[in-house]
């Protein structure tokens, strides 16, 4: 590895948010599932976690995962099981869910350890997901369209998290621990 | 029409921006495309403008366009006479592009009357579309991806649009005039 290479892979590094991630439900076209994990890269999130409704999905969408290696991904046939696995991290289960009893999606404070579960494209999140959650947030919309892209709605909650977190002074040192930046130094990413 | 399709679609145009739009500059893949202009329904937008450098492509990802007719767009052949269109509207034209000169996407007022010119997918916006827009403008990105998916950019864009506009109560009158909410009342949608 070059110098120059260690050092922006340093640098991207001491950025990384351990404690905020993102949950996807089922979701299945490959452009989606990359547009996803390119945003939440550039947001600083460091491991994803993917539930998959069958293994013939997983392969062809999961696909579009491994070009892109510096975020970890964790799968999972079942949602309680990816649930369970942020959870046992500390953190709160932030649903997105186009229904009445949603919030908007601004009043949670995503300074506290996050997780951010998105739904599948046509279906969107399940009623599982929806019940082991703390949290059903919404965007706002005012046009005609009923739902916005599965990629952009994760765009903009992740950019809402990256918002205040970048207010809270959440990127300004190391929050990876020393074993893991170790690892992903000599191994040049996820396995 | 039914009442409740009336009343719907009255309630969605006295929510429509009409000085707030997106200049795609050769965005040519369709889902792209659909997801840019579901994102701007979502937001208000109520006029699009798509820039095509030729026109196959026109063709093809021009066809995502018309699966949603309740934001108008408007095609150019050369970026110059879109970016000619929003100044003869007085629109500030703010271009996004992954450079050194750029400034941070959130230190730009977006009440005031805008235009938010989208980039190609692989090549980004054209020199001629820098030098013509008023500000240079980009998503702060802190992982190893070198660029956000195009309609997820436009989608962190414009609901930064939306939240300054919110702030603003931009969202609680009519803007549109008149003889546009009736032809879109009677006819449907745009043309
Ligand atoms: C295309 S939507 C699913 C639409 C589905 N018919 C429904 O009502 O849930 C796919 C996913 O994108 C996300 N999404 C889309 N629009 C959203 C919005 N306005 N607010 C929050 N999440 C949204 C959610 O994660 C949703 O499960
Ligand atoms: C995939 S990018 C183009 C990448 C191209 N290599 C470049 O350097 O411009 C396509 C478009 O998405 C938008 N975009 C992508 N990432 C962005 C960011 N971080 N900030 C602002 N706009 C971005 C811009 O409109 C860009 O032209």
């Amino acid at each position: 590895m070059s110098p120059e290479r260690f050092k922006r892979i340093n640098e991207m590094l001491n950025l990384r948010q351990p404690d905020l991630t993102v949950v996807m439900e089922n979701v299945h076209k490959s452009h989606n599932v990359s547009a996803v994990i390119r945003t939440a890269d550039a947001v600083g999130v460091h491991k994803m976690h993917a539930v998959w409704e069958s293994s013939k999905r997983k392969m062809s969408a999961g696909l579009a995962l491994g070009s892109q290696n510096w975020v970890g991904v964790s799968h999972y046939d079942q949602v309680a099981d990816a649930i369970k696995a942020v959870r046992q991290q500390g953190m709160q289960v932030v649903v997105t869910n186009l229904s009445e009893q949603a919030i908007d999606f601004r009043d949670v404070d995503y300074t506290q350890p996050t997780a951010i579960l998105m739904g599948q494209e046509k279906h969107g999140v399940t009623e599982e997901a929806l019940a082991l959650a703390d949290h059903q947030v919404m965007i706002p919309m005012v046009g005609m369209a009923q739902s916005l892209n599965v990629s952009v709605a994760a765009a903009v909650m992740l950019y809402e998290a990256q918002r205040q977190r970048q207010a809270a002074g959440r990127y300004g040192h190391n929050q990876l621990d020393i074993a893991e930046r170790q690892r992903i130094l000599f191994e040049g990413g996820h396995p």
